[in-house]
């Protein structure tokens, strides 16, 4: 079962109720450290705390893991392997560490607080997780229907599978970058609608995907599944996502076989795993059926998240970042845990470290849309930025900033900046 | 360059001249030595080499991996990484210490040979290789063309990408099997034409796919690409793939985003990588161009190969396996050069290990279909088994093996066998 921490449970580092970092958080990701080695670590407010650190100074001797320090690692995988219990006896492990009144080991001990803890601002962090299969699901109702009556009408919006299961596709797991890795505008094949034969040279369209992604902490084997109602064992937490997309070289290639070079260039996500203990506060009922679904996909409770997100646009020229869209996780039709279900309902062995992303997260309203496409209703409506240019997609020196939290009374639970930097393209 | 051993050259290991692994293959797999650790080893005839042993025992002392012995390793990647100059080292030591006149330290060294060489029935082989991603792609346009008449017509069979770009998709590289893993029936929602609502049950049009895949050796940087002639540096090697397929599942799911559940459940190759090097003379040109190309897709020679293709069956009742088709890779529309110049054309980074097959390779005639979809035409023509019962598609206990050689002047270079059986589906 989750561990939540209560609400009052304050920590002695100071943590602003703005600050993404409360007691109430502990996300994990993983630091470069000082001797170029790789560590996992935690936030609390604007301090990073050395997890390998304070396992070395004896911090875990009662937990589990006290004979191997497998926070000694360039990747989450060691410790998501280890299982639920471990999850367990970590966090609230840290909690003592970090809470105002908990064990005074750390807050005391002046050498081993120079050992790990570090100003934020000072941390390099790298991609969290040794990434299996990246699969990308395409669960917002909203986004579907934009997109659908975009490229097909209203009338036939909606594909007829689309209210019967979690429409999903695999991406690609070995492009998927960290936060703060510039992308390379990608080159390829566009088509107008008026030429004859295609063409090539860098997209024209490049755009922005607002998701959220899951881990998985848990294997399966080949032949077994994982129902709705495991996923607090099988899901280690969960990351922002900008699945970045080329419009153009998508709309030519992606029949019959789906998205590829589009979509295959890059993907970045947060370096701060928000682990589902801390999100289980913020569960709220999903959104209501539109039809019934097959038992394997139903669930006895709520499994939805209250998850604020926002991307933001800086231009070369902006003084200051502009506020594209503001959503909300619980607007997705499709749950995390009818994700894995339908994943798995094939017996396809899953592995620890795979990564499941939502599909851009559209919400109800024109300002809560996940992507440009939509945002700008493919091209028809041009965005005005304050600096007196415009926009219908991105151009090179854009940077796209991800943010998301849970809003709790007085604190948030939230998973960073998810951003980066779009270059021009290698000319070739 | 890649480096080709006369015709001539024998091996001092007796070598039928039907034989898949003759001296001028030299392919390589992994195995799980005698005391439970694994190893980099090659065939020869119906006898396996362990080079971990070799380099034990100082054989590789002249080259550049003389100081670490790569071979000591569950997976190829190490050496893969090592680069084309090592690929060059070790297929020339082989080759001198494997043939007849050339160095004696292993034929002469009973020693050695006891530790070194082993039966083939022997020894159990091992994924070789640990695949990052896994791309699939859709170049046979024999293929291409009868799903397109099964499912569009006639007219519209190609889509219009099609001949203007290799068609390719991501696939799910956790659940690729090696040869002689058992594959569990899939279970999934399928939609019966005239029904209101889908269902949920073990698939009923459980499918092969005969295809090969290349894999990569050499990775390239985010926003760079890798031209046509560059392959030889690039690629390492081949496997035969059975792309298993759900039908049913397929057919409900992949609108508009592609194959998922169809696939996702299990990918079966061959446990032995064979080389380019070992592939170059049996390099053809390729298929002609029905349409001009974009000039990144344009080739300087010929590229295709000229491998033979067998897909076999063997029911619980047959007395012996049934050939079910006999095809080529030479009937390809697009080589394995394209596809990897066209993979990367928008920066994509590639790293050693990621696996890219070639999708269904069906030739020109009704015995040459790479799949039940195609050679029982949608079901329309079953086909009669000797043991008195027919195929549409598969049953439980049915085991599909693919064969693939390239037939020298005397001499086979083949990738040995390709095998699963089919095992009923888990009840839930």
């Amino acid at each position: 079962m989750p561990v939540t921490i209560d609400p009052k449970t304050r920590s002695w580092i100071p943590v602003p109720s703005d600050n993404d970092f409360s007691i109430q958080n502990l996300p994990y990701a993983v630091m470069e450290t000082t001797n170029g080695a790789s560590a996992v670590c935690t936030a609390i407010g604007d301090q990073v705390i050395n997890l390998a650190a304070l396992h070395d100074a004896g911090q875990f001797n009662k937990t589990a893991i006290a004979a191997e320090n497998i926070f000694k690692a360039d990747a989450l995988n060691k410790f998501m392997t280890a299982g639920r219990k471990t999850w367990t006896d970590v966090r609230q492990r840290l909690c003592d560490l970090l809470r105002e009144g908990g064990d005074p080991a750390l807050k005391d001990d002046v050498n081993l607080r120079n050992k790990a803890i570090q100003p934020i601002e000072t941390v390099k962090l790298k991609l969290p997780v040794k990434i299996g299969d990246f699969t990308d699901f395409y669960s917002s109702k909203h986004h579907a229907m934009n997109v659908g009556i975009m490229f097909r009408g209203k009338e036939n919006a909606l594909m007829p599978n689309w209210l019967h299961l979690p429409v999903g596709y695999h991406g690609r797991a070995g492009t998927v970058f960290p936060s703060g890795f510039d992308i390379k505008r990608p080159c390829g094949q566009t088509k107008a609608d008026d030429a004859q034969v295609p063409s090539y040279g860098p997209s024209r369209l490049l755009d922005f995907e607002l998701e959220m992604g899951f881990f998985v902490g848990k294997a399966n084997d080949h032949g077994t599944r994982v129902s709705t109602d495991q996923t607090s064992d099988h899901i280690f937490g969960m990351v922002l996502i900008n699945d970045w997309s080329a419009r153009d070289l998508q709309k030519w290639e992606y029949v019959p076989l789906g998205p590829f070079l589009g979509k295959s260039f890059a993907t970045t996500i947060s370096p701060w795993v928000v682990t589902l203990d801390a999100l289980e506060p913020f569960k709220t009922n999903a959104q209501p059926r539109d039809i019934p679904v097959l038992p394997y996909l139903e669930e006895k409770s709520a499994a939805a998240y209250d998850i604020e997100l926002e991307a933001h646009i800086q231009s070369e020229k902006l003084t200051e970042p502009m506020r594209l869209t503001h959503t909300n996780f619980k607007h997705m039709y499709w749950t995390i845990a009818q994700q894995l279900a339908h994943h798995t309902v094939n017996g396809t062995a899953m592995r620890v470290g795979d990564l499941c992303g939502s599909g851009t997260i559209s919400g109800p309203t024109k300002d809560s849309l996940g992507s440009m496409l939509e945002l700008c209703w493919k091209g028809t409506k041009p965005m005005k930025l304050p600096d007196g240019t415009e926009r219908r997609f991105f151009e090179d020196g854009d940077t796209v900033t991800l943010t998301g939290w849970c809003q709790g009374d007085g604190y948030r639970v939230g998973f960073g900046k998810c951003a980066a930097k779009i270059l021009p393209a290698t000319p070739t």
